[in-house]
């Protein structure tokens, strides 16, 4: 059978989507599977034969250690839509033609929601065809919305650089004696478990952002407005909003003010500007200074803020992935199980792909506070363990080090 | 003599104005003064009585270490300009009147250019009016445009944090095969000093941002559009802009599209969104996806990637401002006089505050690139040092710890 690897990356990069890479490379190694190829920019790349042999770029354990400090899809990524195999056969004739020339028996996608349907399709086109190189999916998303996984490796990171900066940000907001506001936008389409990671700042020696607002709660702009008014007859508030928060009517926040929302090839809404928009609803309404701070691409390639726990999470569902495929399994995506939060331990496991695949988790109702503008205590429990321990950056010059492809 | 100390913040806090007070806090001690007290948001809560006992607060090395590591003003900041005596003798009375009531023998103000303006007319009431009270100023700021100093503390910690974050976006930004352009805009309202240091991003590991544009230099819309136009065609581009580029008529290229322009109690413009303009003039221009992305104010309080050396330099002013009053200087503000480049060595001094107070350092012509739409070597030479060394962040639960008054 054929024994040679090859492993892309897909979608929306995050801090330790190399890990993940680096877990892939470095246990395909240790199976002693024929050549691993990465595919430069995902399944596109593939298509155009953009393949490398990652030895070639990995040749060390230092250069393995530079990956899994890398933020950024190391492989480069796509946001290529497979079509289905009946619509469209001939990419499919394509990808399977390109595999057997390059004598592929083992085949690993890193990716979010849309690059596990993209595993799915392969290996049931597969399946049909009589195929026998095993498909496996590598969960990433920072949103941490991957259906019966535990969690998702890149939420930790970005969670932990969320609750850091915040708090951070915290304490440069109240340094005056004002009613100023400060609104961060981080992300979330339509799953708030960034927005929510925010209250991990509040501590013994942080007051944590003052209002949490999610996608899962309707947005109600004058509730939103009284809040922030008593708030600021106290001290400078922080408020922090998830990017998809809607109206009752189901619109966007920030659609109401936008001019033109365009649509990426998944055939989501482009979002921005929802801070933005509330601060300036804040300051006509009442007449404070404000600050709208959207943590943008920065939240999820922070990787100088990598928490440890997710960084060894990254690696190991990468490892296992490769493990299952080598005793057979094809068709499946690894997963997180927790089992234990205090101490917190973890397990990976691999399932059918098809029980991850388009699900989108959200947070649950029961862990959003009963006055809809913040998390519970059984969030806060849930989500702490993915943000403990760090990873030195290999410092060099004053910066961080990073492997890249030239 | 009188023999007590106070030590007040002004200005917008840094990501290591606090270890500057815990140089004053350490050598006040050491030097048996006597008792150390803060000014809560400046000279505005020292005319309020809102001062402290340090001590009660700072009260062992782990404090002090907490100290050093927490971003943002301690005792908080003000933003009050303070009259010239001849036209409010008034306050300047009540001032020495609480100093005396106090037995205060030495007056330290770490901040920028208006604290060093605030220094100044102390000491002149002072010697008028024959008071023995010492005067000091600590300087800091991130836009380094302090004269005289070589650089000022709170400058290296910002570069880094600047650099380091353009370093990881680059990659974000390049994932995908596309013309994308990020627009990056950070603080520096006159000086490109913070603009220019983006470039310390660039290595053999790093390609660094494309264009940056510096306030010294008349911005040019055109000429930028032209320049980013030749730029997608090849990769997408990552570009830094101060806040405050000026077009060629003197306007601010925010002011251009902003509606309503602030101005804050040193008539400084409040300035946002120059970033935000220029990438829908992309948009709009060249039909590329653009992203604006502002650091705001996360780039003065990323205590998290403090630089060792700016921690280290900005603690040695503040001590060295306590040993320069002891031995009886007032009037004077504790500059950073650079030794070598390579290796670095630096050493402090105490000048007359008149040779820095309301002047500012502008990015020397030669320093500008031929192309004025980056830096030279020279400035890099100038800069590197900066950022040199880490500080560890004291983490408890996954997060920084910080230290705060109640």
């Amino acid at each position: 059978m054929s024994n040679n690897v090859i492993v892309g990356q897909s979608g929306g990069p995050t801090s330790v989507i190399n890990a993940s890479l680096a877990g892939v490379f470095a246990q395909a190694k240790a199976s002693n599977l024929g050549i691993i190829y990465g595919m430069r920019n995902g399944i596109k790349g593939f298509l155009e034969r953009r393949n490398i042999d990652m030895s070639q770029y990995v040749k060390n354990k230092v250069d393995l250690e530079l990956l899994k400090r890398t933020p950024s899809s190391f492989l480069g990524s796509c946001r290529y839509k497979l079509p289905n195999a009946d619509e469209n056969p001939e990419v499919y004739r394509q990808i399977f033609e390109i595999l057997n020339e390059m004598g592929i028996g083992y085949f690993f996608y890193i990716g979010g929601n849309d690059s596990m349907d993209t595993i799915m399709k392969l290996s049931q086109y597969g399946e049909k065809v009589g195929s026998s190189i095993r498909f496996m999916g590598v969960p990433k998303t920072i949103d941490n919305d991957l259906a019966v996984t535990d969690h998702s490796p890149g939420f930790g990171s970005a969670a932990k650089y969320i609750a850091c900066t915040i708090k951070e940000m915290i304490l440069d907001a109240r340094v005056y004696n004002n009613s100023a506001v400060t609104i961060v936008e981080v992300m979330g389409r339509n799953t708030g478990w960034l927005a929510g990671s925010a209250a991990l700042a509040r501590g013994d020696d942080s007051p944590g952002p003052d209002l949490i607002f999610l996608p899962e709660i309707t947005f109600n702009v004058n509730s939103f407005l009284d809040k922030v008014a008593k708030l600021t007859a106290d001290h400078p508030p922080t408020i922090v909003v998830s990017e998809g928060i809607k109206m009752s009517d189901g619109r966007y926040v920030n659609e109401v003010a936008a001019e033109n929302n365009t649509v990426d090839a998944f055939g989501h809404k482009q979002l921005s500007g929802t801070a933005s928009y509330l601060s300036q609803e804040v300051h006509r309404n009442l007449g404070v200074k404000t600050r709208a701070i959207e943590f943008a691409t920065i939240q999820r390639c922070a990787a100088h803020l990598q928490s440890l726990t997710d960084v060894t999470e990254a690696f190991a569902v990468g490892a296992d992935a490769v493990k299952a495929a080598k005793e057979g399994s094809t068709n499946q995506v690894v997963i997180i199980q927790r089992l234990s939060t205090e101490p917190y331990a973890f397990a990976t496991n691999s399932i059918d792909i098809a029980k991850m695949a388009n699900i989108e988790k959200k947070v649950p109702m029961e862990w959003v506070n009963e006055s809809r503008d913040g998390v519970t205590r059984e969030f806060l429990d849930y989500a702490r363990p993915m943000i403990q321990g760090e990873v030195s950056p290999y410092y060099a010059d004053g910066m961080p080090r990073h492997i890249r492809l030239p």
